[in-house]
């Protein structure tokens, strides 16, 4: 298993807090040894950093954690492989150009020996995760060749993850930099932070930070992830079977997948 | 204008010596102060490291350059913006997956308002390089929708590489990790270092390495640049129209586009 941090905020926002939380669960609080990824929108780039080594020792981690990179969104994963051995490729999150942008996912969870279209877009590793991936991205290519609103895309996504899910686990984050889709197949919580901000608390690490001096009144961050991040906030769960759709820190659009 | 570094090699190697001397380009010793970026081949997988900032103030290229990560294939890039603003979908080097690979792709020169074909691939910022690179994409995938032998594509490149020539100045390297494919519009070096390898003292920095402490006497590695990056050695000088297929730090074919 493998754990999944995301985050979709309505000014630049410099996730070095719960990053730095996550870490630790790369081979000191959790066994999630198998390398960590973590993918940075600036506008419609995006910065990616990915090491196949455990988070908790690596270089570019502490260059992550030291250097403070504020973005709109934001996709982080830990893995802890299953599926596929450990090495660049088989590190998450995965990206691909879809439409003009930048296109980036990760995947929690396992899918077994699942295959998946290989039509126009294909995995570069062995992954179920980023076969899964190449399958979905291949399915709204052919529903929409060309772009279309978030909101016409989201029943040919929903639809994609609940086939998904219905062959393994499949808890994951997607967004093209604008968006941040997620589908919950077993756990996942999400916060949404606002005025008036308080002091947080990690709880893998002794660490406490203060989002009344980091943020403005206006300031809105929702924080998704396999398992809460703090232990002084109260995070939300979906339910199994549960997508989310967010904008700019907001919720825009949320259902059950039938 | 900009400037390129490839390398092609048949062992991990470390090309922070190189690199090194490039970044100096990027405000210090030139004027290439608008972002830069380095891929990374580990097998199949691509580390990207990309800056909109000059290459010699960015913390990122400072960690590059303390983090020796060995590759046998590393595509570089320094900017100096003429079309497209300074941001980082504007960086070099750009990628883009075909055939379940990473291909990497840098560009020296300008084409002016260059469009091209947009069907599969679409540029992601607003450089006439990112759109001949799709553009060169999108001719392969039509001609091979399955993969073929690199000698099989090189006349599909050499025709494509000639016409954006045509269109304006088009040095460039490209690369599916395995490959490396370099064309010279107007300027492009190349040096092959084998045993018995000697010392080499960078033209930018005061910096000298001796290659021989670092390499074993089977390694072959070849670096191609805009401009040569040392003062005592022979680089080769490609002639305007020349293109080089490099493997393992071997030329496996040349030629000259008509």
């Amino acid at each position: 298993m493998c754990e999944l941090l995301g985050m979709s905020a309505n000014v630049p926002t410099d996730i070095v807090f719960s990053f730095t939380g996550l870490m630790q669960r790369g081979g000191r609080t959790g066994p999630h040894r198998d390398g960590w990824g973590i993918g940075f929108y600036e506008g419609r780039g995006l910065r990616l950093f990915q090491d196949p080594s455990a988070s908790c020792e690596s270089e570019v981690a502490n260059l992550v954690q030291r250097y403070p990179i504020k973005s709109e969104v934001v996709i982080g994963h830990i893995r802890q492989a299953n599926v596929g051995k450990v090495c660049l490729s088989n590190t998450h999150p995965f990206v691909r150009e879809l439409w003009g942008r930048n296109w980036c996912f990760a995947h929690n969870g396992q899918l077994g020996d699942f295959q998946g279209q290989r039509t126009f877009y294909r995995p570069i590793g062995d992954t179920d995760s980023e076969a899964a991936f190449c399958d979905l991205l291949n399915r709204v290519r052919e529903a929409f060749p060309e772009p279309v609103e978030v909101e016409d895309l989201i029943p040919v996504l929903v639809e994609a993850c609940a086939e998904y899910r219905a062959k393994g686990v499949f808890n994951c984050l997607l967004s093209d930099g604008d968006w941040l889709f997620c589908f919950c197949s077993t756990k996942l919580v999400h916060i949404t932070r606002r005025a008036p901000f308080g002091p947080a608390r990690l709880k893998d690490v002794d660490m406490i930070v203060d989002f009344q001096a980091e943020t403005t009144p206006n300031d809105v961050v929702t924080v998704i992830a396999t398992e809460a991040l703090t232990e002084n906030e109260t995070w939300h769960r979906y339910e199994p079977g549960q997508w989310g759709l967010w904008r700019r820190g907001e919720c825009i659009a949320q259902g059950q997948a039938s």
